[in-house]
C-alpha cells in the first residue's frame, strides 16, 4: 500500500522544479490566455492530463486504443499561486505522490520558463480498471506500469514507497 | 463569516439537479470529447468558470475588463462520477457553498440532458482583491455581488449563510 | 455530380438565418473568449465540426467509432465578419453547398441570439472513404447518409441538386 | 502593393520545412486529440494564431493591450494533408505571402517531429486597424511591424515583395 509522502507536508507554494521527476516543456498557445491575458484555468488541467499520459504512453507502453486496462480520473484539483501566460514556454514537472494497488495519485507543478515560484500545482487520482467493464480487479495498477510509476516518486522524501515493496 | 453548509455533508454522487440554484445548458461540442469518446476531463473546469462568470456578468454586474475589484481563483478541484459526451447537451447547476468577506466558495453540478444521475461535481474558492494591485481589502466581496452571491444558496440548508447577516 | 448552388453568388456577408436548412444553439463558454473579449477564431471551427458531426451522429446514423466509412476533412475556411461573445448564445445554421459523388462541402453560419448580422460563415469539405485505409472507393458517400444530406441543400437555389438525381 | 509570391504556384503538399521563415516548436496536449485519436483540425487554426501573435508580441513589440493598432484576421484556411497527434512534438513554420497597404496574408506549415512530410498548411488575412474604431485609415500597417514582416517572405521567390518598395 502507498502512503503520503514527505513533500505533502510542506506548502505547495514553495515548490521547485527539483521536487519533480520527470519533465516535459509545452509552449503556450494564443487561445491558452483568457480575458485578463494569463492562461485560463483548466489549461493547467490540459497540461496535467498531458504530461501523465505522455508518461504513460512514451515510458509505460500504454495504449489508449488497445491495453486491456485504462486509468480512469477519480478526482482532480489545482492550487493557483500565479500567472502563467502566452508567449512563452511553460516547465511541466511530475511526480508520484502515492501509488496503491488500483490508484495512482500525481502531482504537477507548472513553472513558466525564466521564472523560478511555480505558477501552480495541480494533480488527479487515477484508478486502474479493466477496459471492457471499467471496474477494478485484482490485478490493479498493471505491473509493467507500475514498475515505470515508481521511477516517478521523489527520491528525497524519506517515507517513499520503495519499489521493492509495489 | 460563511459556514460550510448542510449539503457538504452528503456524497456528492448523489446530488440533483434540485441542488442547484442557478441552471444553465450547454451543448457540447465535438472537440470536448477525448480518445475515450467521452468529454474530456478539464472541459468540466471550463463549464465551471462559464457558468459562474455568466452569473457575475449577467446578474451582478460584473465587468471582466472594468470592474475596480475581480474575482481570483485561489483553488479548484472536480469529482468524477459518470462521462458525459458529445453530442449531446448538459444540464449545469451552481450554488455558493460558503459566502466570506472576502471569499467565495461555489459548487457547480454536471448533469447530461436525459439522464438523472450527476456526471461530475466541482467548483472552486474565488478570492476578490482590487484589479490595481491583486490585493484583498477591508471591503472584500463587493456589496453587489454579495447580495447576488447570497441568492445562490441552497435555502433547504439548515445552516445557510442568511443575506441579512452578511 | 454536385454543382455550387446560388447563394454562392450572394455575399456571405448577406447570409441570414433562413439561408440554412439545419439549426443549433450553442451557449457559449469563458474560454471562448480571447485577450480582445471575443470568441476565439478557431472556435468557429470547433462550432462547425460540432454541428456537422451532431447532425451525421444523431440524424444519419453515423458512428464514430464503428462506422466501415468515415468523413475526412480536406480543407476548411472561415471568413469573419463581426465578433461575437461569451457570455451569450449563438444560433449556428447548416447547409450543404454541394453533394458530389465521394464529397461533401459543407457551409455553416453563426449568429450572436438576439443580433440579426451573421458574425462568421465557414465551412469544409469533407471526403467519404474507407475506415480501413481512408481510401476513396466506388461507393462514396454512403447512400443513407446522402439522403439526409440531400435534405440539407436550400431549396430555395435554382440549381440544387435534387435528391432524386443523387 | 504586395504581389502573390512563388511558391504558391507550387501544390501545398509538397511544402518542405525550409520553405518557411520563422519556426517554433509546440509539445502537442492530450486535449488536441480527437476521437480518431487525431489533432482536432481546430487546433490547426489555434497554433496558426499563436506562432503568428508570439513573432508580432516578441519580434515586433506588438502589444494586445496597449497598441493603438491592432491586427484583425478576415478570413482563415487550412488545407489537411496528414493526420498529426498527441504525445509528440510539432515544428510549426511561418511565412508572409503577402504584404499589402493594410494587410498581410500569412501561411503556416505544420509538421511532426520526425516525419517529413508536411501535416497542414493554414493561414489567414489580417487587416490592420485603429484599435479605438477597428477602421482601416493611411498608416496601414505600422512601420516597425512591417520592417519585420518583411524578413517573413522567403527570399528564394523571384518576385517578392522588397522591404525597400513597401
Amino acid at each position: 500500500m502507498g502512503r503520503t509522502i514527505g513533500l505533502d507536508l510542506k506548502s505547495k507554494r514553495e515548490r521547485r522544479r527539483s521536487d519533480y521527476v520527470f519533465h516535459q516543456d509545452y509552449r503556450t498557445r494564443w487561445a491558452d490566455n483568457d480575458m485578463f491575458h494569463h492562461l485560463n484555468n483548466p489549461i493547467y488541467g490540459v497540461l496535467i492530463d498531458s504530461i501523465i499520459n505522455s508518461y504513460l504512453i512514451d515510458k509505460c507502453g500504454y495504449s489508449t486504443s488497445k491495453s486491456d486496462r485504462i486509468g480512469l480520473v477519480a478526482n482532480s484539483y489545482c492550487d493557483y499561486f500565479g500567472s502563467a501566460q502566452y508567449p512563452g514556454v511553460l516547465d511541466v514537472g511530475l511526480r508520484v505522490v502515492k501509488l496503491g494497488k488500483s490508484s495512482v495519485v500525481y502531482e504537477v507543478g507548472v513553472f513558466q520558463q525564466g521564472e523560478e515560484k511555480v505558477k501552480a500545482v495541480g494533480g488527479f487520482t487515477q484508478i486502474w480498471v479493466k477496459r471492457e467493464d471499467n471496474k477494478v480487479d485484482s490485478e490493479g495498477v498493471p505491473r509493467h506500469i507500475r514498475e515505470e510509476m515508481a521511477k516517478l516518486v521523489n527520491s528525497e522524501d524519506s517515507d517513499v514507497v520503495k519499489p521493492s515493496k509495489l
